[in-house]
């Protein structure tokens, strides 16, 4: 069969994007955006994707030359290849089964996992993954999330939602409150939010100490600002980095002592400040692995990011 | 072919005990033990280890309907076949080549893992997890082990050590001392010395309370006599087992968001006591468990517990 190519549609929070991909992770071409958030009926918005995939396919009459098409979407469900609850998503609220819908319109074996899980097999199929069996992609962006390969294959549990990661409890006593409804879960530590928060707590809790962060006065602090302040020297945004690269340090540590991964791989946003926390994270790993895998995990930085990363992503779950 | 037995062998901290198997996870018929502890090289042990599974099979005249042999080799490397760094069996110091070793006396196919993952290829075979392909065996014992199945295969990372969790850390600060060099890991408080060591903590650290465990005076307290307490209805004996199973319940609720398992699977000595401890546990998990999860994972005791479970566990490695 001469299928060179998949669909990897990424469907964000605010816009879906989608484009046709060869087996090297080149993006032929990209189809017009969809903007996720414009409907309020799974069945429109499955109607204007699908119909905007078969007019991408057509332009270039590649029809018989598609092997399939690989969505990412929050809170997809590979096993059942539908999405529901999904909180960002005025339509995905009830339960969307968005693989026989896509199915259907466009005639292509189709297959969905959530946002994470497309990561890490875009990693694996194009990225730094490349060669590896047994590797975790973790997701730093608004929340944190995670992608699990075990000996090739991507770990989703017996009800398809295994990875969430973000939601590990790192901090039994006091701990921070989560979206999830629970205390102390590790996206409420290292997640782009969870560093704007840090630098709340660490201005307030620490009032002698000077930072250009204080200069901030008519909206929250981001992450953003802590990085730039970090890239101008300043300490407390160090600092406010160097706590977040403990944190998740800690949590590799358990989790290699799950999956034995060959390379924990960072993703997302976040990663862009990574020049200030991935030494704090591979010397809290030094510090608190337990000797059985010390030195033998790889902390790794996606080189897939940027606004096509998404795209690959799902792309790859195409190709399986 | 006509492969209908294999031979699972165990090799414990004292004894190595095997037996052939079938399909069923019937023992036909168990050979000679063998003295692990009598041995200095990994040579003679192989040699007489060999010669009685040799033996075993010429008394039923099966040599041509054995499919294989499996073995359970604490600190045992799938991967690559070997045991090394066994701390408690001498001649397992330097790395042993079992695997090569065995197939070079028998003639058979051989494989090898450690105990846990053997036990929890025994509950995917013949017990609890029959029909289950995603699930974790949690042995609980002088320490703490696991064996991890996602998608119906074992998770064994890419150095073949994945699923060490009694070493994943479960109290940060002031946690107590682990035998692998760090504080705080799960087997410090959940295994049966574990159990132990809460017992002579709560005894010290209320002085006030009465309880049974009090009369034991000239030696230290032990799991046993905690669970001979709790028979008896020792409030304390009963606070420290509550006190075990709250522990290991928030540890499961981060498992779980790791693989997302159908089952978590019990294992070991201190099940015995499970009465104890188990409904604390599943209480801490109903409490601390992410929504996404929530009423989906079920805890289970082995139905293979017993002096025959590490054969029949070692066993099912040759099946596979």
């Amino acid at each position: 069969m001469n299928e060179p190519y998949v669909i990897g549609i990424d469907v964000g929070g605010t816009n879906t994007e989608f484009g046709i991909v060869d087996r090297m992770g080149k993006i032929l071409d990209r189809g017009d955006k969809i903007a996720t958030l414009a409907y309020t009926s799974g069945k429109d918005y499955v109607n204007d994707l699908g119909n905007a995939v078969n007019k991408l396919i057509a332009k270039y009459d590649l029809k018989d030359k598609i092997k399939g098409i690989g969505m990412g979407v929050p809170n997809g469900n590979m096993n059942e290849g539908v999405v529901e609850k999904a909180v960002n998503i005025p339509w995905a609220q009830e339960r969307v089964p968005l693989v026989k819908m896509m199915n259907r319109i466009t005639g292509l074996p189709c297959k969905l996992t959530n946002d994470a899980n497309a990561a890490a097999l875009g990693e694996m199929a194009y990225g730094a993954a490349k060669g590896l069996k047994d590797f975790i992609v973790v997701t730093l962006g608004t929340g944190v999330g995670s992608g699990i390969v075990s000996n090739g294959q991507l770990v989703v549990g017996h009800d398809g939602f295994a990875g969430e990661l973000g939601h590990v409890i790192v901090v039994r006593e006091n701990g921070r409150v989560c979206g999830c409804g629970r205390s102390g879960c590790l996206e409420t530590y290292t997640s782009a939010t969870g560093v704007a928060r840090t630098a709340r707590e660490f201005l307030l809790t620490q009032p002698q100490r000077e930072s250009v962060l204080r200069e901030i006065q008519h909206r929250p602090v981001t992450s953003l600002d802590v990085y730039e302040a970090a890239k101008k020297g300043d300490s407390l945004a160090i600092e406010i980095f160097d706590f977040t690269g403990r944190i998740l340090g800690e949590a590799f540590c358990n989790f290699i002592a799950f999956s034995s991964p060959k390379a924990i791989i960072l993703f997302g946003g976040l990663t862009e400040s990574g020049d200030f926390f991935v030494n704090s994270l591979k010397k809290a790993i030094d510090e608190n692995i337990c000797f059985v895998y010390k030195g033998k995990t790889e902390i790794l930085i996606s080189t897939l990011n940027g606004a096509k990363a998404a795209i690959l992503g799902a792309s790859a779950l195409a190709w399986e």
